[in-house]
């Protein structure tokens, strides 16, 4: 399955690969679902939210002196998405990136509106980590939001910006960009929290000697979901770094301190994510070391068994020939002492591998 | 319960998690235990200590001439704590950091304070590592420190305050900062002390070939302790960096030489751990190598001793056998002449081994 | 083969060494073929396209108006290459560079035109990954290109430019160098997606145990792909990075967007190597547990028979054996005695492992 | 006799230990061989070749306003050099690290002069790499050279100062110097040229299995080769990079073109060794699975042979038992039914080592 | 014994950890040894040269106009040092690190002063590495040196100013200081040839099969010892590139040069340095192989020696069975075919074996 995931996704850019730039090509998974607008419209006294069936409403937000947050769930319809594009003068290559959803999170600097791509992360109901696509055109006083499918990690800040808590509702659309990111960012955190746990199973099971044998197994799609997430979110940092300390104008100084708060989280997940690399490889390391134990200890079985046997077997042997004259084998009790000659030299290597340490 | 601190750690995050930005929530252990607020006030000439019992008190030293230290114990008082920062004018995302106890190492510079947030360790009884959290907010003549719990390494400052030994009482809240900050770095050297006997223990076990079979379980914890102690402390470095280099006006140019002098310190003991850290990968292959030179010799042992008497049980069989016509079998020596024949072959073979080095 | 091409590469540096700076040697494998120039000259309006037999014709569009692109392939004949090069005033070395294809991808920025050498990668028949070298010369109006062979990526771009698609035709000479290198780029993604699909075959192949024994070899080869592609493709990030930071008066301003979309690409592409390559070296790990996994259950196997069979051997040994009097032989009967005796063994030795959960 | 080397080295090292700085002391191999000058002296125009007999003579040339080229083999004669540097203003120190040939290759900007030290390789008889130390003092119209013995890279430049082949007869000494560490750089190619060969070698031979079990010595030996190579290339890259990127005035707008062109060899050079590092690391992971492999295949073999005969032996002995009533014994056809009993066995052993994979 | 060392380093520091900064505390060996200090007094054309007696008598050295260099062993003697510092104007945290021997090498640029913190290498009579830490204080006109032991390497330098020889006695206390630490530098060279002496002992041992079974403990060793010296020496790059790049009124410009040459020597021994550790985890590696090889060897015999004789001591005892009818028994030659055909068996797996390259 993870197999034919991948090769979605390269084929995918593929079906990209000559056209000329600019044009539209939507890179995900094709369905039926009709685009999904909903938006906000608010200022510190009033706010008005709508989902909207036409996409020509969603352009009437644009020149309000109100903050409003479109917010566009689905990228199927690419001609809406040109229209809206257009309606908002955004550069054919923002509307390319925002459909083509293998881009690498990046932020675009215009000259009057933002455009930034992260990556939201969450575990589907196989608890696999699904990574999606999430873009952000900030202007003026409106938030376009781009998401590949419905559901994400925003109900808080809707809520926030319905009931008017904290300080959503009193400020621009920069503090708004900054609550959406932050909700995406602080998201992070949980699906580091399951990958920290599962990597802690594995090392219980390592340490108490009830790993099964396909461990390795797990130990490599760890490592690899490990690999994916740091790649979703690592380049999250130098985006939000390069908003914290840039000047766009859009940015109002006011709201630096927020983004620098979300940086910070942004180093404080980045820095777990090492750490559980590093601690994964030292599992692999681990069990190794388990292996080669386990088969120390094979081997001490099979070299004291074999050891303490074959030689008395060989005694056996020489008593079992038939050559006529044994001496030995006449003497009334040859068995006997025979026996207790064995048995001495089973205790004496028992003794031998005793000092040895190897029972 | 290793695991069971990582989880709280996350899920204390989690109950954060979708809350609007500067909302306060303590992410430690919940405790009945009450706010302990206590206080220093002092100049070159006088000094007044006491236990505060009203939080009002604690503002009443804000704007006095003299320097005060207030040091608060325990966070779980969100509103008292609240109540501090505004009448300090704290910015909301400074508290919460202040009781955001997973907060990473870090320094905020606004126009009339600057805060620090750092890690105290220390050994609790069971040997453990614990890290503590302090904040520090440094004002024109005041220090507000927070702490998680009572008890910490600050009484030598105390101390030095109460005694006016050394130049703490003649010089400004940037020193006391600075004597406070010391004395947690101070601590560190200790912590770095007992993890390198730890390290030397096991080399010395696994030098000595008594270690335990499950020595790379110990490893593994040092290990994890190290990468513990090393996230506590490295970010720090770069901190105090930042208040050497920078050009706060609240950090007096002729302090700047006690701050480099605990840069110097934190680089010796981030070069400690890095190579206590380097030498705990070592063990890790040291034991891979002692594991192998053990089955080497279990090998050994099973090699000599099956190849010395398989060859020979073969022999005795042979003149096992029951087939009428063997001629040996009638010869009047035939008997001791095989166990010549054998004991000859022992001799090569022992000479062979012995040759090949491995007796 | 492989071996066969890397002397060849180096014998062909060889020839080269000791010349005078500037001589022009190709190092390419030397054909009979015939330099084959094609060339299209266009502008907003009209567009011509023409094969030219002649290279005089090639020099006659340096100073027309309309944007030209001139486009060589074959860098076997020595001479022609060294004429167009006088007529379009490039430096020795220039020329030096596009024949010595053993270059590095490189930029060299001169008073008024730009050099760019990179490489096009593309799978031949057998699966076996080709590098070509494609150098660029951009000039006020003009873009040569010199490849070593027929056959590019280049297909794309040559039919916008007929049709007038997108905004090539409405652009200058710098928008027709970006569309060539994005042609190239684009191209890179197809092959990492190969790699990529290979390292997951190997994976499942080590994952469901099916890997055959000469799996390292394979993996071995991947290796040395993913460092050759590494090496092809990585400094063309700084050459991108430099045409886009940088300000050559050829580059205009307006285009700089796409030299910025080609860089993201680069970069995504080299993280995908970049991980590609951790998890080739995972691979290596995976597989060296399962050799010691295998090796584990073979030592196992072998335990077991022989710990069973040994001891029970030697008992039937001591009653082969022609003492005079053993009184167990005479019993009635001392043959199921000893049978039970041994089964009950044989049971207590199945047992024992069954605990240590061998079996 | 590597050994030897290494201590020669150091040893020569100790000879300087404590001397006053500037104080020569020749740290090479001793020899009666004399100084050996030969002395270049051309312009555009006219060339006078000379081999000197007598120091004097290569003083004459530093004032004449044609370029010169001054070539001195053997470092031997400490005199002559310090007389040398005297008549040509060098400093001590410059003339302390011309006769150490132990020095870091190295440039040293003085105000009318530059001195590069770098090293020449080249293979010795014994195909073992011989590392040479050459000095270049740039002056404004003469260049001279140091080296440690008689024959180098240079036949070629020579040929083009003769013949007044290339632009190096009309071109200043900094054209020359960039001539003379141009064939230096070039002749690197065919040093990790056999480099590479040796490394593929040694692949084939452990991919085809033919490798010899002393193969990781001889990876070994590669392994210090390489480490040797790469510290005599590396920091030429740096040096290289300040002589292009400084603005020294001896050094003309003109020629930094070509140097860039050495750069980029270096670089080339540089990226080629780090690869053959990373190839033999790889070589030796191979290395580690081919052992196991073998390991695996010898213990599959043991194991097979083991478990068949062992059990089978075990049924012989019983029936060889002297018990006086083994019903058994007296059927008619016991032995033959027995015979296909441990046939049976055989086969059913057969079975399930070839269902195990291991046959 | 190598334990306590390091116990006691850590101990040490906690004697001072709560102390006030800037409070002395000696962290080396207490001794009952007396302060000794020895002093040089000269200009170009005079020297005095007196060992003290009287602190007081140092003192005078501060503002006489020739350059003075005065020598303090042992730093026992806390009262008199801070004395001297007194006199000297010091800061306090100066005269902390001079007697804190566990300071990391380290400068520290004060208005009319100098401090730089070094460590001085040696080996004592039983071929251990020695650190011992100087410390120098560069005035105007004079260069204290602090010492912990008697014995040093400054023996050339005393000489040099003794005799007059080389430029030492004509320039100022710069250029003393450059001596000074050229002395401490130039001593690293010897301790480094020894580390490469031992590695390639090892390494010969190895290679030629002759390495005693705890060649790994001398291996871990002698990695501790590189880490050792590593952090010693490799801080002090660091500093001389400061004191060379740095634009302190004490260092007179043409004494930069000669501070460049140790830079260039610092980083010749921190190359050989990162070699060597290069080269014994190699070893290391080599020794993995060694050990699995021979491991194979003596499966290898293992195998041999069970396969050939386990089946034929089974036909053995077939033959040796009691059944009342076993027809071959009783065949005139049975004996003779049955030792024919076991021959024949042997000489078929010798040749299995052989044609395996096991033999």
């Amino acid at each position: 399955m993870k197999k034919r995931t991948a090769k979605k996704r390269t084929q995918n850019h593929k079906k990209h690969t000559g056209k000329a730039p600019g044009t539209l090509v939507y890179t995900g998974t094709k369905t039926d679902k009709q685009l999904r607008i909903e938006s906000f419209d608010y200022n510190k006294d009033s706010i008005k939210e709508s989902e909207l069936t036409n996409i020509e409403d969603a352009i009437s937000f644009k020149d309000t002196d109100s903050i409003s947050w479109i917010n566009i769930d689905g990228l199927n319809s690419i001609k809406e998405i040109e229209h809206i594009g257009k309606q908002y003068d955004l550069h054919p290559l923002v509307l390319e990136d925002i459909v083509n959803t293998t881009q690498r999170p990046k932020i675009d600097e215009y000259d009057d509106y933002l455009f930034v791509v992260l990556k939201m992360l969450y575990y589907d109901s196989d608890e696999n980590i699904v990574i999606e696509q999430v873009s952000f055109v900030l202007g003026k006083n409106y938030v376009l939001s781009f998401q590949e499918s419905e559901g994400d990690v925003f109900d808080n800040v809707r809520e926030r910006i319905r009931s008017g808590n904290g300080r959503i509702r009193g400020l621009k659309s920069d503090y708004l960009l900054y609550a959406l990111i932050d909700a995406v960012v602080d998201n992070y955190f949980s699906i580091i929290e399951t990958l920290g746990n599962k990597i802690e199973d594995l090392e219980t099971d390592l340490f108490s000697g009830t790993a099964k044998e396909d461990i390795n197994i797990e130990v490599q799609q760890l490592k690899r979901e490990i690999l994916k997430v740091r790649r979703a979110i690592f380049p999250l940092r130098e985006i939000i770094n390069r908003v914290e300390k840039g000047e766009h104008p859009l940015i109002y100084k006011r709201t630096l301190t927020y983004y620098r708060d979300v940086y910070d989280h942004l180093i404080q997940v980045s820095e777990n994510i090492d750490i559980y690399r590093e601690m994964i490889w030292s599992l692999m390391d681990m069990y190794m070391t388990t292996i080669s134990n386990k088969m120390n200890e094979v081997m001490k079985v099979l070299t004291i068994m074999s050891s303490i046997f074959i030689p008395l077997t060989f005694l056996a042997g020489i008593y079992g020939m038939n050559f006529e004259y044994i001496p030995e084998l006449r003497y009334r009790y040859g068995y006997f002492v025979l026996l207790g000659v064995m048995f001495l030299m089973f205790l004496g290597l028992l003794y031998y591998f005793k000092r040895k340490k190897w029972l």
